[in-house]
């Protein structure tokens, strides 16, 4: 018999050559390579049994019927699709592969259960096309907000113009929302994305909460001038203001346990060697499980940004650009997989997440419960990213164990 | 009588319209809109008495015979005609035309000196096509080097190609120098383009030194990582190191009288919101007017920058990419040039150049002295770039008198 952790490897990488760019693997919402990957995951799904469909926004979704075909009751498996530019393999398919690996199982014991299953392959997590993540589970969950649609990316094509040319349909994405009513829950498998798991070497753990966000966009703004003739004393440089901060958000974040605040991106103009800068814009990402500490954390920074910016007489504009609640998983669902993960590891470990997942989203709609799987050197969005055979065998055998503990 | 504050004034706006992007004011070595500016302040010399030429590397060149015809000593006028992109008006011309305007009086009250007087407009003293600053007044100091010809500008073309389509000759460049023994000195006014003048309510002074420069290129390497799942006790952020150093330069320029340090360009990668900087490239420009307090600062900041990545467990690159000793106006010529201060301005300022000037280039051959005229709210490279007629007015007159005084 097939070894499912070895198929599921090899699927891994045959998904990783279908990307957008020669060279690396960037796979982004309704693109050309994310049509092939669709293609390639259906096929895989239709050898588990499973009828497929793409939906109005492009998610793949494989059925698994129940035993009892009036049975309308669903429970949801998946994970994305797509991917960040220049990424790594495991981040978004390993959970969508696994889920088929254990539906495989299923239809190859011919073992049917009093609920459908639905594995879906989600059309954009990322939000690397339209800077705008989670838009395939949103549609699931109801929450998506038909606003998004006239977004251009950067060639100018909108949302609505990409999903019609990918054959979904932007007036149909209403009703492409599942019915609550026939949910029964919803469960990822995912890298973790981080050292947490490296550091206790231990393969799986279960999460617990999927971190809230903020994110921000600040620009301070001095007054360029010239940098061998302005005095130091008579400068308002913008960049050393935004220096200042970013390390005032590094020792804050340091000071709150759980907390993380990063300033990734950074633009200071005019931009010349020798000219002071004037303005400055900088991102800021801050999250936390508990909603409350990461406001707080949100708040205390916005009062140090203005505190140094009055002292060095620059302008500050601080701009909340996306926001998202923590989520906690369900406690049902998660005792479950906990119950399955300690029968197949010596130890349970239960952390919360970090990075925002689709099974965030998803909570709007359904409880949810996320496993995560060691990946190496906590590394992820980069071509490094890597997991073990060893750990997708025994998240195999976790999720297996855990759809018949559903049972 | 015509005014020729005024005169200078409306030919600085002419020579503001010509320019090589629709706009705004850019005009760049050998380019069209040099040629147009070229011919345009020939004439302007032409009607000053001068027989006009343009020398191998493209610089316009006024001669105004000395008294006696055999005589073959020198004395240099002048600054540049070249601009940064999206420009002021005033910086370069401004010297050109204040020179010319003082040969048009000669020539109108049929004065010859016992030397010649050239006026110069050097063809590029900002560096913008090439990255290479100096060009002209290089090429005259003897000083230039062949190598630079085969630099290529943004659009592939090497710097021996532009000279040539300008009608130079890039293998006339070493017959083109200057010879010392004929060269009595060079003067040039420019715009301060700093706040001295301004907050001390003077209309001119008098230039001790300009600065030296060294140009350098930093490059902190961390570990990207993702923003959400990376605790901050585990990130090698390369951003947090290049904020503390920006910061350090910031303090030690504070804590050095005269001293400047600039960090003007920042990129952080891979620029992403939600990705710890793993790689941060930032530039850094220091001057001073003695050369060893600017070595001294250079080699202080590279010991912090050591420090601040050890620390921090992040790589350090120290790269420099450009130096510019000091240089020292002549004392004789400055004090000439002070005594006609003093005489048309109840109060005399010295202060150095915290800018490169051709002056600083033209002191390899040449004693020089500097004239800068105040600037309003010290800003250049700037379209806002501005000085009034009024101190250009008391500029002529000061530098009408420094002639006389040469005599």
């Amino acid at each position: 018999m097939r070894d499912p952790a070895q198929t599921v490897m090899r699927r891994i990488e045959a998904l990783a050559r279908i990307s957008d760019e020669p060279g690396r693997l960037t796979r982004t919402f309704c693109s050309p390579a994310m049509r092939k990957a669709n293609k390639l995951v259906g096929s895989w799904m239709r050898q588990a049994g499973m009828k497929v469909r793409q939906d109005a926004i492009g998610n793949l979704i494989g059925h698994y019927p129940a035993r009892d075909q009036k049975s309308s009751q669903l429970f949801l498996l998946g994970s994305h699709l797509d991917t960040v530019r220049d990424a790594g393999k495991f981040d978004g398919p390993l959970g969508v592969l696994i889920a088929i690996a254990c539906v495989q199982r299923l239809f190859e014991k011919k073992t049917r259960l009093p609920f459908a299953i639905e594995i879906i392959g989600f059309s954009d997590e990322e939000g690397v096309r339209y800077q705008s993540a989670y838009l395939g589970s949103k549609v699931l969950a109801g929450t998506f907000s038909r606003k998004a649609l006239t977004r251009t990316d950067a060639n100018g094509v909108t949302m609505a113009q990409a999903i019609r040319s990918f054959g979904g349909n932007p007036d149909g994405l209403a009703a492409a929302r599942l019915d609550p009513k026939r949910l029964l829950g919803y469960a990822e498998v995912h890298i973790e994305q981080g050292p947490v798991l490296e550091q206790k070497r231990l393969s799986v753990g279960v999460v617990t909460a999927i971190a809230g966000q903020t994110r921000l966009q600040l620009t301070f703004t001095g007054r360029a001038g010239h940098a061998g003739t302005t005095p130091m004393h008579l400068r308002r440089d913008a960049l050393c203001a935004a220096a200042e901060f970013v390390l005032a958000a590094e020792s804050l974040a340091k000071n709150r346990t759980g907390l993380v605040a990063t300033v990734g991106e950074i633009t200071a103009l005019p931009g010349a060697s020798n000219v002071i800068p004037g303005h400055v814009r900088l991102s800021l990402d801050v999250r936390h499980p508990k909603d409350a500490v990461r406001q707080a954390a949100v708040a205390e920074l916005k009062k140090r940004a203005t505190a140094i910016a009055a002292k060095r007489n620059v302008g500050l504009d601080w701009q909340p650009v996306h926001q998202t609640r923590a989520v906690t998983c369900d406690r049902h669902l998660s005792s479950l997989l906990s119950k399955a993960v300690k029968h197949r590891q010596r130890k349970l470990v239960l952390l919360h997440s970090g990075a925002g997942h689709d099974a965030a989203a998803m909570a709007d709609t359904t409880p949810v419960t996320m496993l995560f799987v060691r990946c190496k050197n906590g590394i992820s969005h980069h071509p490094d990213e890597s997991a073990s055979v060893k750990d997708v065998r025994i998240a195999i055998s976790v999720m297996n164990d855990f759809i018949r503990l559903l049972n």
